[in-house]
């Protein structure tokens, strides 16, 4: 069985090895997955190239988001049989509830081995069926974005109809923000350099774009497209200086989430906005496996299709991420094993 | 200037009067509006017939709910101004904020005069802008019957994509909750006992519909269609014996929301299934300016068009409670002054 | 090793019968607990008299609220080791987050097999080290009485300081709630027909008592002491006719906890007051591990010590049934082993 | 009528001037109060001195914190009788519900003229009943203080037995959140710089305290105070260079908040921690008179009394501000008239 390794001193994408290791055990409560898809995520890219992230042992799996097949079951599993389709859930150890330190330690991909391999042993109270209608491709795509998006705007942001949206560019979690945002009602004023890309997203939905590079005040173009009054809500994924402009663009109690694939935060010059505006700022670090079922059923019944921007096959996974350093993607970039 | 009363012992439909009186006088804080059109609701029919609602002077106005212009405005007026086109809100005193036992008493229509009225005086503080695109008929079913959805759904229901919302029969917040939920992302499932309803509101988006009459035991209905776990949330508008059903057909942990549209509340012959199944009933009366607001908004982003289902010129007003009362009605009944 | 069994058709406390059984074997995952004390609920009752509960197999185990000391750990187990003093959950498979419907298949003395025995084997999952300072009895009264009034206070019940919380009798639920109201700064008004254990509910510092036999329109009573509001929440445990008197005793907008101990559910003539009243009723199933752990720090931090009415020896546990039985308890019945 | 004014260019305390003006008119909706007492805020002394806040007319009156005793009522008031004792709310324009930017319009001695004055005239919907058992010179310490650190903890903070609150310094805000946490059977964590004020606080129950002199990383020693946890909430009023410890400070998933008495806000380096521990940083800023409300409710109900900590004549105001420059207070300063 194939797999991917990252050594421990890895700074460079040329440091990803694809190795041959025996076909893991699957233990009491573990499921074997023949993973059929992967997808990657910023944090993905950070830890290839060392940024961020937990110290890891040598050779450790990248990557947490895969879906595919079930082959065999451990003892004491009743959730999955082997035949079944199945996304992996970010995190192995939160089913439900509040985040805790402890979850941090069971995340696929950092603090556990993760999916960019051919099998893998996952808990079986961590994989959710592939919601029907998705293919292994698009069912890859939703660990970490979707499931981000999601807790953000709907599990701790309140999402109605009537409410505007404002999404920083068009990487993963902001795309599944949209789409999401329209699929409750919602108005998307959506931001990015590329015209091409700002098209993109008024064909899925945004309401209103800008292009921040011919407006680098966009704050107060968001102002001005509400009225004076400001968004509801600001998904902000961290570029730089935007955490400041955000502030801005928000109303009176209003809310911002910082989104945990933020490439590197940036310092925040003046808090005094947050308190002179009742603003909340809310960190999010994806969510919780219910989180991502209440998920999987809105992407159901809303008809929503992830969108892929690129798939490569599982030999060329280096250039998946090399693609998705250029950062010129819209959506999601796919690995297909 | 012309408007209905009710007398004080009034029992029936026909005991409504219109009579002649001067135009009102706009005091301090207050707004003189040109009624254009009003709506009805049950609680318009109760009230006439001598049930349930505050005993009250004679020679009320009856309803709540009416759109119009404004005419003049108080001293101290800002948030108007002569030529405004707006929607009243069901009570005169509820701007903000959870209800208290004196909102009751700021109820139009039921604690304080009404609006079928050619003018009317009304608290400034207690109106809002006519959404745009809405015509006045359209604006008038608002006040009661779309807040009180709304309420149940939203500011209170946690409405959120993918989740299953029960509704019963066809009336106006049943037609409402349909287009609020179906704007959210939801999956509706409604009852109705005739067919030609049940097509109307699958064209309106309901994406299950049950007829009661051929399906008596419609909660059983209802697991089926969700998989045996039930919905998320049935929004109960009091028909007979319904909500034991209601708490059948809803999941471990799910949300009744008890309207205060009843004609007549029924026994609860057993509340156990409320405890066993960890379920929330919750009773909603209308609700806030603030409330409406936001939903304003939402009528407007999500491009929702009340579902009027006839308009009765002014002087027919009671050809319009007959036609209630007859029970025949898909969504509003309206008034045009 | 001694055990009780409750045969599938028993109809009356004489039917318990102890046996001996091997020692169970501890699997993966679980952990052998010596069983140092149990306590009882209503439920327990309810079962072994053959009233309301699921079907279940001939000689199962009764009760669910038990504390003791670890002498075994199953593969994998870490959060726990042989030594440990421990108080187990309630339910075997809730650990954090919103009631399912198949979180009732995981109930101790109720779908499974229970803790009135010398040693049982329990998830390691579903154990939470002895709050520190409390004996084996105190602790074993936690598990449903105490996580039950947590969590209709405090989880569901938004509990803060100037609070009116009613309590009604003064069995185990009450008897806590009285106490976390209390340690919270909220005003507790209690009801009883006797003038002793009301007298002993101030001691434990209620605020008001009223005895409903002197004055069994004790809902008035509410009303005066709140100066013509209400009370914030009613936590309603279900004795006779009491949920009407409840719903007129709570304000607009109040709550009301119907609690999963109810020894049989009362029909509700009218429920029009809570829609009249936009009252929320919640149903209250015991709790997750979660907020046990929270409620367990929260005993420490203030200082509760359980209210233990009498402790009988496990060769008596049949007399601590017919205590409860009787009814004139204040607090907890324990049995030690 | 003697009062209190500043001129729109003043930067420093002597600028305060005292005026004779004649008694305000009291107009339709609005009570004449006779100050009896009025309480000091770093916002006063940051307006004196020209620091943040809006621009104001030439000889605005300051301070919004007052107590005193109707002597008239205008047209329409029903609420108030001359006679009573009333405390003020700070906001004139926020009965209930969330923040909006208009309401910032509405706060007194900031947008709106202040209290330092012998007589006012408020409107009376924003004049609560002084709290029974209250001087007017406790009563004039709760508008901005309490209230805010009530908003904090129990409005948006969720607070509840068993949770560890964190407090920077002995401010107003500080001392008031300590008293509502203890109250409502929190644990305490108190900092400052004075070994006395530490005693203090301790008397007044803060379970642990720390002296930020001797323990610059008191960060630390919080994680150290709760096992590595970290606490639920630290109340952070904007020392400099607090922020990023408190982040540190407080658990995975915990929250922070920013409150509107900050001197100066000061740059955060790094809001990573906010996103990788799932943080809630909430800007607070006062609250409304609803929230008041229920503030004396439990103030009442808990008994506490406002700790103040000298007392100045109105003839001496200015000394009063001085006290305030020299941060030695612990608790609150009040002006008499």
């Amino acid at each position: 069985m194939r797999q991917y390794h990252v050594p421990a001193d890895a700074t460079a994408i040329d440091h990803l090895r694809m190795v041959e290791r025996p076909e893991p055990a699957c233990g009491p409560g573990e499921v074997l997955l023949r993973v059929r898809a992967a997808s990657l995520n910023f944090r993905d890219l950070n830890l290839v190239e060392g940024r961020r992230g937990p110290a890891r042992p040598d050779g450790f799996v990248p990557c947490s988001d895969g879906a595919g097949e079930v082959v065999a079951v451990g003892a004491g599993v009743r959730r999955l049989k082997p035949g079944d389709r199945a996304v992996a859930c970010f995190f192995q150890g939160w089913a439900d509830g509040d985040i805790r330190a402890e979850t941090m330690q069971t995340a696929l991909g950092g603090a556990l081995d993760g999916i960019l391999a051919e099998r893998v042993a996952l808990a079986a109270d961590a994989l959710l069926p592939l919601p029907p209608g998705l293919s292994f491709e698009e069912g890859a795509t939703l660990p970490c974005a979707a499931v981000t998006a999601w807790h953000a705007l709907v599990e701790k942001g309140g999402l109605a109809p009537g409410q505007t949206i404002v999404l920083l560019g068009t990487g993963g979690v902001s795309i599944f923000a949209l789409q999401f945002a329209k699929a409750a009602g919602a108005r998307v004023i959506l931001t990015s350099s590329s015209e091409e890309k700002l098209a993109a997203a008024r064909r899925l939905g945004a309401d209103a774009t800008i292009n921040y590079k011919a407006t680098p005040d966009w704050d107060q173009q968001v102002l001005a497209l509400t009225g004076g009054v400001g968004a509801d809500h600001v998904v902000e994924v961290g570029g730089a200086g935007t955490l400041p402009r955000s502030l801005q663009a928000v109303r009176f109690g209003g809310r911002v989430s910082l989104i945990g694939v933020l490439t590197g935060a940036q310092p925040l010059a003046d808090p005094y906005p947050i308190l002179r505006k009742s603003i909340v700022v809310q960190g999010i670090y994806v969510g919780s496996r219910a989180m991502q079922e209440r998920m999987h059923r809105a992407i159901v019944q809303a008809g929503i299709k992830p969108v892929i921007d690129r798939v490569f096959p599982f030999e060329e996974a280096p250039a998946a991420y090399r693609y998705m350093k250029a950062a010129g993607h819209f959506g999601k970039i796919v690995i297909r094993m």
